[in-house]
């Protein structure tokens, strides 16, 4: 999404994935084939490239400060990810900055854990500090039975793996805001977007998000205190709890363009992907306003028991909506629960919106082709 | 910009181009290297696709008639094309069928010629009846001193040419229709966006036109009927005259996406290139209002006298002006009067959009770069 949104302003790129049958690879000027960990392929590509950035934050983050000494131009820099990179320090970071977000603390033991319920109350969230990614290395603990288990399923196969615990939030509302910094210190914000998950896995974005003036101030704010403090270049996503007495925590932080912002592409002046390239190529950031008063967002995820090619049903249905917008990643198999692609929708009113999205979600469905099985 | 758009859909791509460095190409999923008339090349690209369409008229129709024999998909249909690519045999069908154009005559001779402007008066167009483009094979002919010279000049070295003759239109305005008929006969139609030329190249186009709603659905018939008539499959543009007594005429016809719809991309709820490929694809069509009450195009034409690699000019100032989007084509030489880029802005005033775009057309260009001299 990043590279047809760049194209349309010339920009060249090229990409490095291990899978040349990648989607983004077929789009880009140039492949670098290789993993993502493979310090040899990351220089391979550096040395090509005018600006290097990434849309996947479990990355070599010491690599990348290594290549930044040497001169290359990185965004996000080495330092913001690596502060993001590991949740415990981080949120140690930002607290010690001042912003809101739950409590929490170190668990390096089962003891550890036990002192923890005791001091944040149960339910609780166990979460491994790196990692992390759609609710994985999540776990909600609700009462002290649940510790041993939790702390063992996250422990897994890899001891090395470090726990914090989290206060649980008994939010009203997951809300997210898209921000980006660019040239000067310039930010610019989204209005903040309102989340369903389903899972651990965003099932469904609307955005304005429904809340009051004062809770949209407080997030606004606290998304451009944490883009500031982090010294982020390029977009994050900083994904917040609105408690009911109105109180806004951070939840996550993504240094990059999110699902929860795919909606800019149709619904807003400046997509958050030409608004990521406007920012690390250090051009003016671009109007965060939408075009529609409302949009809203579903994902589509990989259905059906098989694995396969994938088969998209219901096209005829998400293109006969007005203001209904289909997306298909071209990601060659479908596999359960993977995310396959989005629908977008605009309109007048937020009913509207929520009216078309109920309408397409049962009826637009991606399954493994059932002619190749 | 057709592969963009149809990339979100997850759509394939395979391109015929002579240059593997043709922007198309990068972003297609397959390149079939050859001339545009290579016939064995267009069978290859054939062979692997599900679907043919193409992007510029001046090809071979008589071809696409034989591969459509042999069940090849082709849109538009060689009948449509083969229509087109004769203006003379274009303009008498259209007539035959009662659609509204100015009156024309079939010239072989100078004495056909003179005969012709004694019927048509001056001044009078004299028009090559095949391959014409941006005003290439049209000559204005003022007096009846002009004839000789208008007559040698388009017939030039290709004595096989053929011409025709046509009334002059003192027109008060230029408008185009994109309309656009898929499955089952359905049409789509974008509103008549007003254009001004220069030079015979398209300079500015403004969305909707500023014409009365008798004209505008004078405008509207005549580009139904005219898409209708030629049983148009895909995207159709027409270009039309609106005289001053407000009677509105066929000035030209391209069975294909338009420069004058290039703003759809980020104006309409439907780019112009998705709603191509939704009518040759037998999907549904999509909405083609407006997200914005108005919006604009102006093309950014190769400046400079040299040749060379193309440099662009007020990149900031574009990306600085609100409801703005700069496309750069990413060809490899940028050379005189080449199209190499369009800017489109959006608003809520026709007045706002046009002088969004005047302040713009001083301050962006495209030049050689000074540097690879």
């Amino acid at each position: 999404m990043m590279i047809l949104e760049g194209k349309k302003m010339g920009i060249q790129f090229a990409v490095l994935d291990p899978d040349p049958q990648a989607p983004a690879v077929s789009l880009g000027d140039t492949h670098v084939m290789g993993d993502y960990h493979n310090r040899e392929k990351i220089r391979e590509l550096a040395d090509i490239s005018d600006v290097l950035t990434y849309e996947f934050e479990h990355i070599d983050g010491a690599f990348l400060k290594d290549l930044e000494e040497e001169g290359m131009v990185i965004y996000p820099s080495s330092r913001s990810l690596l502060i993001i990179q590991d949740k415990f320090r981080q949120n140690r970071y930002l607290k010690e900055k001042g912003l809101h977000l739950p409590r929490f603390l170190k668990v390096d033991s089962l003891q550890d854990l036990k002192e923890a319920g005791e001091k944040l109350g149960y339910p609780m969230m166990l979460k491994a500090t790196t990692g992390g990614y759609d609710g994985k290395g999540n776990a909600l603990i609700l009462d002290p039975d649940g510790r041993e288990g939790a702390f063992f399923d996250l422990k897994g196969e890899k001891d090395t793996l470090e726990l914090m615990a989290e206060e649980y939030i008994q939010y009203h509302k997951e809300i997210s805001v898209i921000a980006a910094r660019g040239d000067g210190g310039a930010i610019a914000l989204y209005p903040p977007s309102e989340n369903q998950h389903e899972d651990s896995i965003l099932k469904r974005t609307v955005v304005p998000a429904d809340v009051s003036s004062e809770v949209q101030a407080k997030a606004e704010a606290l998304a451009k205190d944490t883009i500031e403090v982090l010294e982020g270049m390029g977009v994050f996503t900083i994904e917040m709890f609105v408690t009911l007495e109105g109180e806004v925590l951070i939840n996550e932080i993504a240094p990059r363009v999110h699902n929860s912002g795919h909606y800019t592409i149709e619904a807003s002046e400046t997509s958050q992907f030409e608004q990521h390239l406007r920012a690390i190529l250090a051009l003016p950031l671009g109007d965060t306003s939408l075009k529609r008063p409302y949009a809203g967002m579903i994902n589509l995820l990989g259905r059906g028991k098989k694995n396969g090619s994938p088969e998209v049903l219901g096209v005829q249905e998400v293109l006969e909506t007005k203001g209904a917008h289909l997306h298909f990643y071209e990601k060659k198999a479908v596999k359960f629960g993977r995310k396959m692609g989005h629908i977008t929708v605009t309109g007048d009113s937020r009913e509207a919106v929520n009216n078309s999205l109920d309408d397409l979600e049962g009826q637009v469905l991606i399954v493994p082709d059932q002619a190749h099985e």
